[in-house]
């Protein structure tokens, strides 16, 4: 952990002490809570990222010693794709998307079985599985609402290509994701995506991957119950984009082709379209910093039957004990509203 | 929303739009989400609360206008106990831990059969159940931690009257939380915990009942494997303090009796001392301020088979999509560490 980032954390009061020396690439175990039944990775290697306990928006550090800027593509393990000006070397300036494995992976490396220990009390696993940064532009400051539209697309163009290169790898779950925002989980300021497979099928994919198959597929019956009601932001491009009727934070969003489609890289579905109109209906209603995650959820390698979908989780609350203590989410906006507040701000 | 809560608001670059004018007990309603299966619980009527939308710590505001400071106890709903100075009145100066319905109840009122709706793709229930808030002491900025113990004994006395005040009452969970700093969830800066009934049983609640039942509860087999253990954090009064093997968060905590008992109010477990002391030892470790969750499970009415512990749950860091789109929280700090540093700290 840098200098920098202690000082920081000593003004805010909290002084959390260095974990021990650990490889940055220490593999990480998977466990399974004994008394609520849920997993958690830890994962020690990670904690040596310079902003691993920040949590605050906190001001601006800007493009000073940042491995996604351009010039310090040697801070970053080597790129394995990037959308570049012709003639450019890999490695070197003149991209304008850039793929890299990530520095600290959360999951990397082969599954191998893991014996119970105790008695069968504590299950654990490897965290298997691979962890990419999609570095969205040179751009340190642009978030994906700030670029062009045509710079979305190239961004949307990188998480296609991540997910056909591993569409056939030894995963039971590939998804996308962004924080943008500290308050959201991202660690770096440059905006950027970060592509996670997993060897394991986790329980949140599982269960979409049994409620969005077949002829009960609820996406599908989403769209149809959806369709010209309240909660709909935009039809376009064959995409919907609802507030969901179950959200689970204020101004939630729910991105998903109007018919039955397993990957993202599927069809030619308007995505870069869509999303770039949502982020910035989500500017004009909370915010031009509001944190926000997005979670693309897509068919795992093996899978044809699902339904593929964008969740924006914007932060603009937190979760306090009582969702901790339960798994049950207090939302203080009614979907409903946050549609109408969307429909009413500049796509 | 005040004035000023829309100022500090407007500083963060975030301009949450009002949602539209509604009572403040409106009702609420659970949902579940058709995709992933979890609930949510919409609670529009708590948005009027003027912190709803604040997420960081920020400076102190003080006690000018707070609704748990000594003479302000016409702000909030009449006492329904509290343990008073001799011949204090009720809703008047003199009492030393005060308990009061909360003012914006995210759970209230009575169960009602909800029908499904577009044919059962949308399940739907009542926010059934009762929200109270126990005010732990007449300083406005003394944490658990701050407090002398004999103060801290009285707070958990306060938990224990409610407790038993409910443990008859239609519930299917009964639990105390506290949420320490804004990072946490806590809207009111005066600390104070919050004590949930809820009609239901949600998912988390019912799967620690399940694990933590008869010969093979899990709890009890913690306390086995773990005591004498590089996870112990203490061992007194006939509880186990420890850091989870499964930890989700850094520096998590478990605070169990060693032996199988349902409820906290069933025995003489000595709960205010080794909370006292643990949390004199995450300030030590993780700094005064360190923003935290406390989340008491403890069988809830018509169950006599369980085994109620306390979960200690720092928020040093933030999820990200990762966790949110997996379910699997990813833990920087190995609680070997955690439990280290927590011992070496003073108690």
């Amino acid at each position: 952990m840098s200098r920098r980032a202690r000082r920081r954390r000593g003004g805010q009061g909290s002084v959390v002490p260095l974990p021990p020396p650990a490889p940055p690439h220490a593999p990480g175990e998977l466990r399974q809570d004994p008394l609520g039944g849920g997993w958690v990775a830890i994962t020690a290697g990670r904690a040596a990222r310079p902003e691993a306990f920040l949590a605050d928006e906190g001001p601006v550090r800007g493009p000073l010693g940042c491995p996604f800027c351009q010039g310090n593509e040697h801070l970053t393990p080597p790129e394995v794709w990037a959308d570049r000006e012709p003639g450019s070397a890999p490695d070197r300036p003149g991209w304008r998307v850039r793929v890299v494995p990530n520095k600290f992976p959360a999951f990397a490396g082969q599954a191998l079985a893991a014996p119970e220990r105790n008695g069968g009390l504590y299950r654990a696993a490897p965290t298997a599985g691979l962890h990419e940064v999609v570095v969205h532009n040179p751009d340190h400051t642009a978030t994906l609402a700030d670029l062009p539209q045509p710079a979305v697309a190239g961004v949307v163009a990188a998480w296609r290509q991540r997910l056909a290169a591993h569409a056939d790898g030894p995963f039971g779950a590939v998804m996308v994701i962004v924080n943008q925002g500290r308050t959201a989980g991202a660690s770096l300021e440059h905006p950027h995506s970060q592509v996670f497979a997993t060897a394991g099928r986790p329980e949140r994919v599982a269960a979409e991957l049994d409620r969005l198959a077949g002829r009960g597929c609820a996406a599908c019956a989403m769209v149809a119950a959806e369709r010209d009601g309240p909660r709909v932001v935009e039809r376009a491009g064959g995409l919907l984009t609802v507030c969901p009727w179950a959200s689970s934070v204020p101004f939630e969003g729910l991105l998903l082709p109007a018919r039955h489609q397993a990957r993202l890289q599927d069809g030619d579905a308007a995505l870069a379209a869509a999303l770039h109109g949502l982020l910035g209906r989500l500017r004009g209603a909370a915010g031009a910093r509001a944190p926000y995650n997005l979670v693309l959820h897509t068919a795992p390698p093996g899978v044809d039957d699902f339904h593929w979908h964008l969740h924006l989780l914007p932060r603009l609350t937190t979760f306090g004990g009582f969702e901790l203590g339960t798994g049950i989410v207090i939302n203080v906006v009614d979907p409903d509203h946050a549609a109408a507040a969307l429909r009413a701000a500049p796509g």
